[in-house]
């Protein structure tokens, strides 16, 4: 009898997927512009910043303004949000080096993973010129494409069934998985306040108006773009105000 | 002219007060049992662990215990909480130590701090009896009591005059504030998610129950049974569970 | 002309490696027991505690069992230890997750990774028995071994050889690397204190004397093993009393 | 019979004094310029960074220069530093808001404090001029000077009086040091990194050639240019490297 297969709590679709997209949604927020001018005011009025708390805060565009170019974090800090991201483990791997945030990430010990991979689209540019520190990225040719695109699906295929034989054959996934690639994909849940979110922003989404320049990875940066405009709907002033001083992290 | 007149945003009221309580209230939060369950749920089911996202805790309450008990600490992580706290200056000492929490308080160098003085009520214990690291605290005698309630009125009265002769003679706020004792009240907002205010509960209130013992100073631990209280009624599975395993930070 | 070619930094050896070990090697540190010492003795001797600096530790393994047994965690702070570490992706993956420490590791956007993979030895236990929470570990048959052995190399082969012809046609790095899978070995630098290093301890090392049971993937354990025996020699009264507290980080 | 005096461990000076600086001395570090090359040097050679280890760094500044412009913070975080620093209670204050460092304090909870405090000296700048956000600091006239230290010196020495009086009348620590004033000097040692130590500086020093203006209160800054000496000393290609991109922290 199989041991591992019976404890399988959710039997993977045996059809291997290929996907050139990443998944972010918001799952709650407490997040809001007014949060800010109640932190902020409690520096100067005390007890009485309690009277902000339900005001609108688009009077308040300049106090938030200013702390922004003069880099004040911590206001930012009492807006949370918690999103639900499916994204390619190598994206993970540079996602979760940010660690003021909190993670729960899907599990290749407790669950059997799914065959569904990240496979560059068309559009990714695939070639990089330049000097390290200083790289480029260029549109492939076509048929450098078509090359990603097959190595990709075969080695993903050839992977994946090497996976399931090792499950198969009663191997405990957390030794199966050794043989899968980081383009698969992985779920977690992530909560980050504002000011972190402004830091993984700075970093992780290159910009013509940033101070500093930033040369993410395309993938985490696809993450990124999601992220933003969400958080520029829940925090429109904020973000704006973030934008418009050349997006350093405050 | 007085120029450190001119720049004061808040007179204070002159009358001095003094108080022997703390004030916690609620904020905001975006914090529930239900949050526990989906972020711990991901390592299992992936994708699928949004299905629990509106679901009913309730019957979750065995996946809440296992986690408490097995220490498994992150699915507490994504329900958070912000609290608006007055409370002594030496109970802000001890709390700004509580490094995984965000703050923003009053400041003495923005405002003039108004003069509101914790002084201790007549049923707190005032004599230390034992050796270091083995204190317990016994009530004061009446005599005690008033000694204490003197001493405090007079010193905090005395240092508020001097201060508020040095911002007459227009000195800085920030300098006249020195003379001020750690007994003067200060307002701040706390943001801490369930898994740091559980390590805050641990650390900071003395219960029979505790697997580790805890000497905590009472006027923190006024501050940490207003948090419980709260922290009970938002999460009261995952508050149970804490209890029920101890009171050990997960 | 291959633009990727030219920007390699460090061309890899074509032959591919397959490895069953972990490699922790101590590169510098600032750690000793009599640190405990004069960050303990600061609460209750003030300015005086900067005479136990240079003070044999071995009269205070009182102090330091007293600190462990009542959870004063702080003291433990001071201790920095900075290792190397080569490790299997899926350790990494499982090792980032502790924050309060510092990493920086080889990148795949940076080099061409090297043909290094991990692969279980016979003696790895290959059979997962139990139910979700309460697994236990057992031997694999010889033939299960072999099996893992073998898909690991076909495999581990197989992707390096894509991951290869993607370079080989001037795909970037960053994107070539998707293929890899996470048993390849990368190298990192991990710098962290000895009370970072007691909590990775408690939750990354399965033991008997345990407080608290833990269930690390054995591939991590290893990295803690060695971790251990390093911290031990170091600091070896907080190293026993660590152990003699039921390995409950403080 | 006296409970409280039977467990002073430290019995204070009774002559009250007053000093206008703050003490820093570098207890341990390890901490050098050429940790931040293998560090940095892992994400392209991986391994063989290892050879960078006992290296000198000289020749690698241009590497250190590319860091700190680019903001790459984390290879400054290997390198470690702890501090004595003797400063009043208002400069811990702000101090341990800096949540990346570690802290241990002497405690007015478990020793009778000394009676030394911090006053302003005569070069102290004394009167705040311009509005929120935009403060300068001038000179005192002697006049203002006289009375902040008058002021000083009486209050500090009313307080004292009634902590002692407080203490003899066998009143718990915790509760008579409540009369105390925040510019009582108070001693902790102090851990951080060069990354941690870099924010620091960055926003606890005024520096002309900053590119983001910091306002700190000159009692912190005067702790953060002793911080500042020592770490030129440590690590003098990085501080170079600091000063000459603007003083941002990386």
């Amino acid at each position: 009898m199989n041991q591992s297969q019976t404890q399988v709590d959710s039997s993977p679709s045996q059809e291997i997927q290929f996907e050139s997209d990443v998944t972010v949604s918001l799952v709650k927020s407490s997040a809001s512009d007014a949060d800010v001018i109640w932190a902020a005011r409690v520096s100067t009025a005390g007890e009485r910043s309690q009277e902000s708390i339900n005001q609108d805060a688009k009077a308040a565009s300049g106090l938030i303004n200013f702390l922004m170019r003069e880099r004040h974090g911590t206001p930012f800090e009492h807006s949370v949000m918690t999103f639900y991201v499916k994204a390619p483990i190598f994206v993970w791997r540079e996602h979760m080096r940010h660690r003021t945030a909190s993670y729960n990430e899907e599990s290749g010990r407790y669950r059997v993973l799914e065959p569904v991979f990240y496979v560059p689209a068309e559009d990714r540019k695939l070639v990089q010129v330049g000097k390290p520190g200083a790289y480029v990225f260029e549109a492939g040719t076509n048929e450098q494409y078509q090359i990603a695109r097959k190595e990709y699906e075969e080695a993903c295929t050839q992977s994946y069934h090497a996976y399931q034989r090792m499950l198969d054959a009663g191997i405990a996934r957390e030794v199966a998985r050794g043989v899968l690639p980081v383009t698969i994909y992985s779920s977690a849940y992530v909560t980050m306040n504002s000011r972190g979110l402004m830091n993984f922003l700075s970093l992780r989404l290159k910009s013509e108006g940033a101070k500093f320049p930033s040369y993410p990875q395309r993938e985490i940066e696809m993450v990124a773009e999601k992220y933003e405009s969400i958080f520029a709907e829940l925090m429109p002033i904020t973000y704006r105000s973030f934008v418009d001083n050349g997006r350093v992290s405050p």
